[in-house]
């Protein structure tokens, strides 16, 4: 008899070096990259590589259809798809798309779907190529994006070095915020208990933020514009305390992050401070924020726009592991999932 | 109100012609093709092209696993994806896959999934790049294929000419066959009765080619090293009929098939000879075949390798539609799917 072990047991990770003990290392020239990056590269002839990356979106899984509309369910499949090519500094191009059906969806909700992938493949410039539609038990979406980079424009994740400033775009944890309004809003209309519904208008920057994350292209090509190139880059998908870790994991360096440096909008300590939770934690490890996480050398500081970012941190020698200082000048080793309230645990032995 | 139309009311073809609509033509001189054939097609530069396809498979839709095994699905998965990049006469480079995992699939499971899928992509020549592994509520496995070829080497649907020999690779029907084999056990199985087994070891043809279809890239490099291209190419997923119609459509023409040519394996003819069915049928409309239907200038017949196809037809003007000659002589008007039987159906109308 095979064994069982579920993959809860391995997780998701230990699932990815399982993969990879079974496909091994190609021995293909073309081949820059493989499974483990954002996005997998390969040259393409005259200096240029293409990415790819693929991820799906299933019902009940990832979204839930009772406030996520299709047409920005369209547009988030693409944008977080498109969010992984930007992460390896290059350009998405081409889209394809696999929808899986039940039969409670209509030709009209296909069409709102296509219509919020469509906007959000004009505002990147990706062409969708076509794909597949087929039966299906559960709403199911999936995008495989190509973009196209000169081979030394590329950014990976293992490039930092210690002493790289640790920069992040936009802001954190609104998406997690427009999350927990919006889980909130369906509680309470389940229960029928209008009076405790939240005044949706208040919040509309953290909901949209949760429905139609916008990948950050614009960062991206102001940094070709400015000639500058992060030694690092990440997309901040599962929250920043998880992509700090990948980050310096990849690089074998440490971080040392300034907690009350984390941009954070007024609209997300609202929905926090609604909800008595600590903000800090929406930041952390809320996720799906598809906001950039780089490492910068501290001389490209001046060539720089400074409204595109905020320094967080600083990497350090990997001993250091990845620590926070919080506001009161606490410092605490940071996990890289999980709720962590800040100021609450420490662990002396990995902050050294 | 916005009005509910099911999917099944406009069917897959007419799904993609409403999708067309909102996705539009892309004005972008580096895409030669886009929704519509085997596989879209751009430029990579230096007179060279990338195709690029993407399919589902779904449990309970597209495989039921109770006797496909993972290994099988991983082979399977990546072959009907290759079978797509090798029906636009490109050699297939590079893979990405997604899989979404019931909490009922295993790590050891989804390692044969990986196995199987692994040694398809080195058969292929193929890379696996990487992709996505998640939650999902049925076994779900989407599979993106990117290939290659020069840009003058391409084959759409849509080159055949009136008078150009209609041909196959390999033998039609078997796949089927296998599937009724399988589901015939499983039948047998549930109904706990072992008498009624069929003998799966005179089955073994049909079965592998259920489970485990291989791509005809062997063809398409054969054609490549005789200086031999086809002037239309699609490969046989859905039956024969459907693809020859798929074929005369894209191209503006009708074609005159001889039924007795075409080629049928005598484990297939036993199988339908066991089921008391019409062995044609299971060739017209099985599907899940993955060889090549083509289109050749007889001019081109005697650079070819008989051994590696039939020629079944004639392409002929459009308003000839399309028709096959039975062994008795008779001819009938031939419908693009669905069940029909030779010599009980005729539609002169069509036929013209």
């Amino acid at each position: 008899m095979a064994s069982f072990t579920p993959v809860s047991d391995v997780g998701e990770f230990g699932l990815i070096d399982r993969i990879r003990a079974i496909v091994g290392e190609p021995e293909r020239d073309d081949l820059l990259a493989g499974i483990g990056d954002d996005a997998a590269v390969y040259q393409i002839g005259g200096g240029r590589v293409h990415v790819v990356t693929t991820d799906a979106l299933i019902e009940t899984v990832h979204f839930d259809r009772s406030f996520m509309p299709m047409e920005y369910l369209g547009f988030k499949a693409m944008s977080v798809n498109v969010s992984d090519v930007v992460a390896m500094n290059a350009t998405p191009r081409y889209a394809t798309i696999v929808l899986g059906l039940p039969s409670n969806v209509s030709v009209e909700m296909v069409e709102a779907f296509y219509r919020g992938a469509q906007r959000a493949a004009a505002r990147y410039g990706t062409v969708i190529l076509g794909g597949d539609t087929t039966a299906a038990r559960w709403l199911t979406v999936s995008v495989t994006v190509i973009g196209e980079a000169e081979e030394d424009a590329v950014v990976y994740r293992g490039g930092a070095q210690p002493g790289d400033l640790l920069c992040v775009t936009g802001d954190l944890g609104a998406a997690y915020a427009g999350l927990k309004v919006l889980l909130h809003q369906q509680q309470r209309l389940r229960e029928h208990d209008a009076d405790a519904a939240l005044d949706l208008s208040a919040h509309r920057y953290v909901i949209q933020r949760q429905l139609t994350p916008t990948a950050r292209l614009d960062v991206v090509q102001d940094w070709a514009a400015r000639g500058v190139q992060p030694t690092a880059l990440i997309d901040i998908s599962d929250g920043l305390a998880s992509e700090v870790h990948h980050l310096c994991r990849t690089s074998h360096c440490g971080a040392h992050l300034y907690g009350a440096r984390i941009p954070i909008d007024l609209e997300t300590r609202q929905v926090a401070d609604d909800f008595a939770e600590e903000v800090d934690t929406y930041a952390l490890f809320g996720g799906e924020d598809y906001e950039l996480l780089f490492a910068l050398p501290e001389e490209h500081l001046d060539r720089m726009n400074p409204e595109t970012f905020t320094v967080i941190g600083r990497f350090t020698d990997p001993d250091e592991g990845v620590r926070v200082q919080d506001p009161t000048g606490e410092i605490i080793s940071l996990e890289a999932a999980g709720y962590q309230h800040f100021g609450t645990a420490r662990s002396d032995e990995e902050a050294s």
